[in-house]
């Protein structure tokens, strides 16, 4: 049980896993709204749309076409955020001897950025969503993950051995498959969802983003900072076996579970109806997932967003992502990781009004209106069949 | 000049300010847009509108009146996210001797926070922005910004000899003040604004908020922690003060300057057409700008305004946010903290079309389009006259 009165109270709650603070204000919900709304999503879209760039067997942007895949098709994004082959980049010196050359390379760092960017479609279907598609039909979304983080992993990785049972358990998308590029020395793969127009998605079949890239960004970087501090200073424990472990007895937070995942309004939530999907044991990236793991994590991805749609019956937006041992890392970088996905929704009051994280959250720190317990209880609530099938 | 290859290639770039990094993918803007568009702000709101709570000899949510006042006018939010009095909070200890509990409080750290939220009107015109007024116009805000922020310092504040003499320079405010809670020990103060819908304002009247805490908040904890270390480490000198310097030499990422200020798009800005606007001297808070250097700040918030809704034609929807010494601070606190302003606003390629800082902004780490050197450019392009008083 949490401490009742945090309810009632105005506090401040630590985000352990990425180091910050929020601002929790329990009564804020009373006020009225006259904001915008977002619009409702569209009522019914063709399970084919011969304009969406998704579609089996249509032509894409830049000319490509898609083939007629069964299940899930990746490729790269053409208009990649970061691109393999770019001009070399070395910071321009001044004029030598110029006292101020130094407050410029000081003050305007740069550093090139590469990578390769791929659009990876969940279903052939326009007009579906993981909230949709069963467990066993999310179970080869988790797959290609699996075979494109495999098969991007620097060659001296730790994970190699993991990499290759995976890959030879899991047999190659028939539609075809992203290679990484020869030359490249990645860092990291942020696989990650924006779903809704309300989270900046312009196109409503189902897909995810897989962005690789030569550096390690900042928020895995930070996570990654504060799970090796933890693990120093208390005793080689993780800091999410603690916290699996915290929540499993606390049992408050907890929104569902499975043998192998865990699934809660973290403590530290700033979205409204966040939610964190944590592997129990040991986990540092999708290829030492077992096949029954990959299927128990199909389930926990559909619990979570079944719930969500059940919600407020609507198609809820939300941005996710996933984090785990970066593409290229040292032992114990692997060793400190550990396998999670974050979902991070706007909506707060109803379907079409939304929580803005805007002036206080910018300039000062997050500011969320409903306690994390709140939320938690409002999504165990509302399991059961997905609405739009019971309307049927 | 920057050099010239990162108009080109993907990189990144690091603010020295907060402490971390961001992609920058000038050719991203190249992608067709097929998502969200926002809906147009609204052609014409009267002067005065009797369902405003804002709108002078209104009645607010909670019952209270607000005087006929002729520019500003603050008031204690009905719907404060932190206050004055509430229960105190002890964090509850599971029974002595059980051995996760050390977990539990290690996990789940809260700490009570309290404080006193206002709302400021910025006119009695319920149709104007501060795009509309005149710097002349604006002082009056920047005066009560002022005398608010100095009736709310600490009684042992080393900027006290400041406060006392801005508070004699400036007459109070005739429609009436807001005084501080007798017994709050009040950390900072952050004044902010949201205007549009775009950044979830539900009022267009012109205002903002200013929420003042017992704790010091995330991103000005985080820029003061900066600016110290940068101080530290560089012989005494402050990191805006050599930062207005490398900016004034470069010069192209100045979109405007008077004597007191200087107006840059940052080196590091994650919103399209994000600005700074930075006190060219040693300004530690609002207490200490001159009559003078006050008149230069209204200027300098006018030119950013103005040329943001010249920029899209449209009533430019952005947060803003004043960052300055703390509420309550010590003298090494105080010293450190340079005076400025943050503008954030979410438009990217029209009145319409938004960026959108989700998937791989919240997962990974901020990603913009444009580079801040092409947005400086057509900052620059659209002073003169507001585009609203040429179309009538
Ligand atoms: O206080 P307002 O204007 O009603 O609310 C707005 O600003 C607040 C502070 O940035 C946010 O927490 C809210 O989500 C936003 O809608
Ligand atoms: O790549 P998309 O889906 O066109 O674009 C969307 O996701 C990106 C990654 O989070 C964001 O940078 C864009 O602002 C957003 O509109």
């Amino acid at each position: 049980m949490t401490d009742k009165v945090l309810d009632d109270i105005s506090h401040r709650r630590y985000n352990p896993l990425n180091g910050s603070w929020l601002l929790v204000s329990p009564h804020r919900t009373k006020r009225p709204w006259q904001g915008q709304q977002e619009a409702p999503a569209l009522n019914k879209l063709p399970e084919y749309d011969p304009q969406c760039y998704l579609c089996p067997g249509n032509k894409r942007a830049q000319g490509d076409s898609n083939p007629h895949y069964k299940n899930t098709f990746a490729f790269v994004n053409d208009y990649s955020a970061v691109k393999e082959e770019q001009q070399e980049y070395h910071p321009q010196k001044d004029a030598p001897g110029d006292g101020d050359d130094d407050i410029a390379s000081l003050l305007l760092q740069a550093q090139p950025a590469t990578g390769r960017c791929y659009v990876l479609t969940f279903s052939a279907k326009h007009d579906t969503t993981l909230a949709d598609m069963s467990a066993s039909e999310i179970v080869p979304v988790i797959e290609t993950w699996t075979r494109i983080y495999a098969s991007h992993l620097s060659p001296s990785h730790p994970l190699q051995a993991a990499a290759a049972r995976a890959l030879s358990e899991i047999p190659p998308n028939p539609d075809g498959e992203v290679e990484p590029a020869k030359k490249q020395q990645l860092r990291y793969m942020q696989i990650f969802e924006n779903k809704g127009a309300a989270m900046g998605c312009s196109n409503p079949h189902p897909h995810c983003q897989i962005w690789t890239t030569s550096t390690l960004p900042e928020e895995p970087g930070k996570e990654l900072a504060q799970m090796t501090k933890y693990h120093r200073e208390h005793k080689g424990r993780h800091l999410l076996e603690d916290y699996v472990k915290v929540e499993m007895q606390k049992a408050e937070r907890v929104v569902w579970q499975n043998d192998a995942f865990l699934v809660v309004c973290p403590w530290w939530a700033v979205w409204p109806f966040e939610v964190l999907v944590i592997a129990k044991r040991h986990v540092r990236a999708l290829v030492e997932l077992t096949g029954e793991e990959r299927l128990q994590f199909a389930e926990a991805v559909q619990e979570v967003t079944r719930r969500y749609d059940n919600l407020f019956e609507t198609n809820f937006p939300y941005s996710s992502g996933i984090h785990q041992a970066p593409l290229g890392c040292t032992e114990e970088e692997a060793e400190m990781s550990w396998f999670h996905m974050h979902f991070y929704p706007p909506l707060l009051r109803s379907a079409t009004v939304r929580k803005f994280l805007v002036g206080y959250e910018l300039m000062a720190e997050p500011q969320r209106d409903i306690t994390p317990e709140q939320a938690t209880a409002r999504l165990r609530d509302c399991g059961g069949e997905l609405y739009r099938k019971l309307l049927q």
